[in-house]
């Protein structure tokens, strides 16, 4: 099934020693452009013969040490080509094709250090990737990074979609939508549609050892890389030899063809973990939705949510319905008291009394269900390493295959205590968070567990690497819709995660709330859906560990969009994307990986609307039965939320399926073949 | 085939008497409603749930008479529902559907006189018209319209492209696109497009003896009609009992929907003309682009376009290559001089002396091709209307078919001669002239001619009625490419109009011009696009009279792009619109009305893009042959504009067919049934 060609044919024009030095993609459809400008390093991009990035600057500044950004000259420069197909362990899609011309600029400086970089291009046709790579090398060894000047010069105010950089709640905002002049400095995946209609996103890839890159808007359109500095400043520490994560653009013609690139994936680097038998796609239920709704807590008392009896109710739930894991929150010590405050509070590895840790994990593996672990650290980091090696062991022991994981606190709220005792206070997506992730995720892989990470680090395709990291939150969730101000989030929420937080990697969304008002718990918030779009997040909000986030009780009265939480699939063969438009409507389509059903989500804002999608992705001269969850003629997310009606359609690849979504609605479909 | 049903019973939810009325369409997306608010009549519409137009006015300011905005109560209101398919003589679809339902509101003004005006709305679901009727009645016999107060207002500030009305040039502008709050007063076709993503479209049906309707912005987001006035300021003069145009509004999730309703056919009445066999949609070539070129020119002297041996070498192009008609302009005296300036000079009868008229006529016939006629009026109606009976018999009894006409004069040029020998100048758009243009349509039916109008009123969609009304210019084509100012029309040009002036009718935009550079003739100026858009404008752009605009010595030498040329054609039995972006790209899929052979067309603007069509619209099972007009990989309009490559691929419904468009670039491609 791999396929790799390597060649030394590909479409490299340039006379030796002359300027600049071009590389196309494989298709000759994006063109990357290097100069050196009086000894400035910089880039362009350009697509099908027009300019997307105008020459740009490259380089650093270090602490301690003269300018990297000027005064260089071309040491060499190689060029090759790539083209791999390789398979997921799982995924939205199974095998990804990586295929790149790579182009590598060797730079020294003209003086006496002759310091060295190499700059590192891979033109995609539907992306282009760069990183810096410092070699091994006499004068440069220790490098203190104050700054790392990377720019991307645009060509127009384009209209842009962003959260912003520097903020307590780290990742967990609405969307903002505006010309690029408005942006400040924002997160990555920063996505952004021109006047032309041409769909930009700007990530990196394979962050592991290096600080987030934000990015700051420095002149009209122009950004710079902003690295999320230590407490002292600096912006990262690090050793020769090194190389950054991969600054990535993706480049689209229709907005749901970001959705399908996987330039993120293909820059980092291969699995790393031989026996991948044990990293399982899961549905999952669990004791979390009743605290969100202040029906139950996570501390103890008479509400307390996480007791034997409680969590043996889920697994029977679980059990009777084919959910993989239970989720059990406020299991241990700590959550007494203001534990986010100071946070040095956690137990990981004894249970609270009242929850009978051992026999619950035992009851859930003789029903033919797991537990799924929980550790809040409360972003109290070193507190957690001190005890994680022996909290995972103790998982791994009761047959846990995954653990959620959580950082809650204040944006800059993780600390060190460095050798005199003094706490130094580092931001959630700052180097030293960075490596903590990845020592985790290292440490989990030995206890064959995997990961589900809230208020972490945002996604830059590191589950490629290590696929025990399946999913995280690193957005604004469900939980937001249960008691949030001002509503929770908007109906357009969901509209806009897919072109933009969605893209850096999975998202545990936590969908399928059905009691979508709550008035009993919470008459004040609601989930602003019609019952239909929940149902279609399953497709549209991709997650390896998928939640049915609702109450069992719950379930049991809606035994409709039950069936199809139930029949839909956490891992898949194919995605496509037929249409879409960033924060107003889009239509997923996804096979299952492990059956020849697809399965068809789409969903719309405030707005209702009329669209069709061709059924073309079916198998050709095969008949398949299509059980659509649609909203009825009267629905309306506002007045009317509840109004689901449930069809069967026999259809085929030349169906034009109508979708009819309603105000703030949705549809969700699943097509069996009907030779099966 | 037809297939009508009235029925009394449709969605009208009303109590008795009780306000608001309101009217669903016949699926329940759009809804209308009508208030009396103190006397004042308005209405508004919604769209699953949600406000598309706020409460607006209805009503007129009459000449000589108390107010007729105000004041009114209501008689009565019927409502009705209606269904039928009907046939289109010929056009972009051959079946129909007439599908809506009606609500009639009767009012009385509550005073002596009691004078009485209905307001008939048409709720469809991809749009709504309504019209005002004047009953016969004692106190309003002779009517003559002040003002008519309609207004249509907007939610928000929508993104608009329009054209300005008043303006000296008539239609022959390129489309701005602004917010609406830059919009001032402009024609219709109006189309925005939400922040929603939802596109709407402001046109009129049925202008028959009313004055062309443009819109003014007079608040906000409130457009208000704007009646092009005669000279003396009135605005429409008419007769109780009669009708107005139909107010027509167009709403659809995806631009390409706008072009696929048929709201403003179907709100025209059925065709009137009973033998309709003489009626033919027709490719023609022509004695026209080489004067565009200044290779020749229309008045007599050494350079003169219209001889009988240059006719000849065209008709014998025409007949080698199955081009139904040979225009002819310049034929006849009146050219030479400054013919518009004035403009009372042409001789409509009787051919220069180096044009053999009859023999050329009779040459045609011989060859199997006819002669297509040409009356330039230079706006000189009054003089073109003395002949204009002569004209089209001496037409009639040469086997002429068609008629090309001309009304080249600035906006405001059009007179009447009044009893005391005085001159009332008119617009070109106002009722004098739409009456002007409903003469000549019936006259030439009754001379078994169809009509290609330059230079005249908009499309309304008349020839549903009169299907010899069978194209018109009414905007900017092809020539200002040959010498138009800032070169012409920039390459998003023709991005603009199926989406604009396209949403009226048929345009002879005359596309198929193959010496793109014409440096021979106007090295200054040039075709902005690359070969293989040039082609594909040919499906973009409907017209049932097609031309092949450029000299045949430039067809001999492109033997390539004349075949598609050749084999594309003038009449349809369907049209999709898979995808489009407005101003950026199209991609327009239309089925033969003749065989089973259906054919695409694909282009963008100034950038180039990768898109994809599932060509699901295929017949399920069939194989097809795929005649591929594209963009070799190193087009571009700007540099390489002729690099056309031809493939074939073997293809069916479940083919996603990709799309490469070079910058400026386009894709044509027939699809032939391999078992034909």
């Amino acid at each position: 099934m791999m396929c790799l060609v390597a060649a030394l044919s590909f479409s490299f024009t340039q006379r030796a020693d002359a300027q600049p030095l071009q590389l196309a993609s494989p298709e000759h459809v994006l063109e990357v452009s290097f100069t050196l400008e009086d000894g400035v390093p910089k880039y362009s991009l350009s697509r099908l013969g027009q300019t997307l990035i105008l020459p740009s600057k490259l380089g650093f500044k270090l602490a301690g040490a003269p300018d990297f950004d000027t005064n260089f000259e071309l040491l060499g420069h190689q060029s090759s080509t790539f083209d791999e197909t390789w398979e997921q362990v799982w995924g939205e899609k199974r095998f990804i094709r990586n295929h790149y011309n790579e182009l590598r600029v060797q730079l020294q400086q003209r003086d006496a250090l002759a310091r060295r970089i190499d700059v590192v291009f891979r033109v995609y046709d539907d992306g282009f990737g760069f990183r810096y790579e410092f070699p091994e090398q006499p004068n440069l060894s220790e490098i203190l990074i104050d700054d790392e000047l990377t720019e991307f010069t645009l060509t127009g105010n384009h209209e842009s979609w962003w959260i912003g950089a520097y903020q307590w709640n780290r990742f967990e905002y609405l969307t903002e939508n505006t010309p690029l002049a408005a942006v400040d400095t924002v997160h990555t995946p920063l996505t952004m549609r021109t006047a032309d209609d041409i769909y930009l996103s700007f990530h990196e890839a394979a962050l592991t050892n290096y600080s987030s890159m934000t990015l700051e808007r420095v002149a009209d359109f122009t950004l710079k890389a902003n690295l999320m500095p230590w407490a002292d400043g600096i912006r990262v520490r690090t050793q020769a030899p090194a190389v950054t994560p991969w600054r990535t653009l993706q480049v689209a013609d229709r907005p749901g063809d970001l959705i399908t690139s996987y330039l993120i994936l293909n820059l980092n680097e291969p699995n790393q973990i031989e026996d991948t038998s044990w990293i399982e796609p899961a549905k999952y239920v669990g004791i979390w939705w009743e605290m969100h709704l202040d029906k139950s807590t996570w501390e103890p008392g008479p509400r307390h949510g996480a007791t034997t009896e409680n969590a043996k109710r889920y697994i029977d739930f679980a059990a009777e319905h084919g959910f993989d894991h239970v989720l059990v929150e406020g299991w241990n010590p700590g959550w007494e008291g203001d534990w986010f405050a100071d946070g040095v509070v956690f137990d990981f590895t004894r249970p609270y009394d009242v929850f009978d840790l051992e026999g619950v994990a035992a009851y859930a593996l003789e029903r033919g269900v797991r537990l799924m672990g929980h550790h809040e650290t409360s972003a109290s980091v070193e507190h957690y390493e001190a005890q994680m090696e022996e909290a995972f062991a103790l998982y791994e022991r009761l047959g846990v295959r995954a653990v959620k994981t959580g950082y809650v606190g204040h944006g800059q709220e993780i600390f060190w205590t460095d050798a005199d005792g003094n706490r130094n206070y580092e931001w959630h997506h700052g180097q030293h968070m960075v490596e903590h992730h990845q020592t985790v995720v290292e440490l989990a892989a030995q206890h064959q567990i995997s990961l589900n990470v809230h208020e972490g680090v945002k996604d830059t395709g590191l589950r490629r690497t290590w696929p025990n990291l399946m999913t995280r939150e690193v957005a604004r969730g469900q939980e937001y819709n249960a008691w949030g101000e001002n509503g929770g989030n908007p109906p357009n929420h969901v509209l806009m995660l897919p072109f933009t937080r969605n893209l850096a990697g999975p998202f545990d969304y936590t969908p399928g709330v059905v009691d979508l008002l709550f008035e009993e718990w919470r008459p004040d918030n609601r989930v602003p859906h019609t019952l239909a779009k929940e149902l279609a997040l399953y497709v549209v909000i991709y997650s390896p560990l998928q939640m049915a986030a609702d109450l069992p009780q719950n379930y049991e009265n809606a035994p409709l969009p039950l069936q199809f939480i139930k029949d839909v699939p956490a891992d898949w063969y194919d995605t496509l994307v037929p249409d879409g438009s960033i924060g107003n409507f889009i239509t997923v389509v996804r096979k299952d990986r492990n059956s020849d059903e697809w399965f068809l989500g789409s969903i719309t804002n405030e707005q209702g609307r009329l669209l069709e999608t061709p059924l073309s992705f079916l198998d050709e001269g095969r008949r398949y039965r299509a059980e659509i969850y649609r909203d009825a003629t009267d629905a309306h997310w506002e007045h009317n939320p509840y109004a689901l009606e449930y069809v069967e359609m026999e259809v085929s690849s030349t169906t034009i399926l109508p979708l009819r979504l309603a105000a703030g609605g949705g549809m969700a479909v699943r097509f069996v073949p009907l030779d099966e």
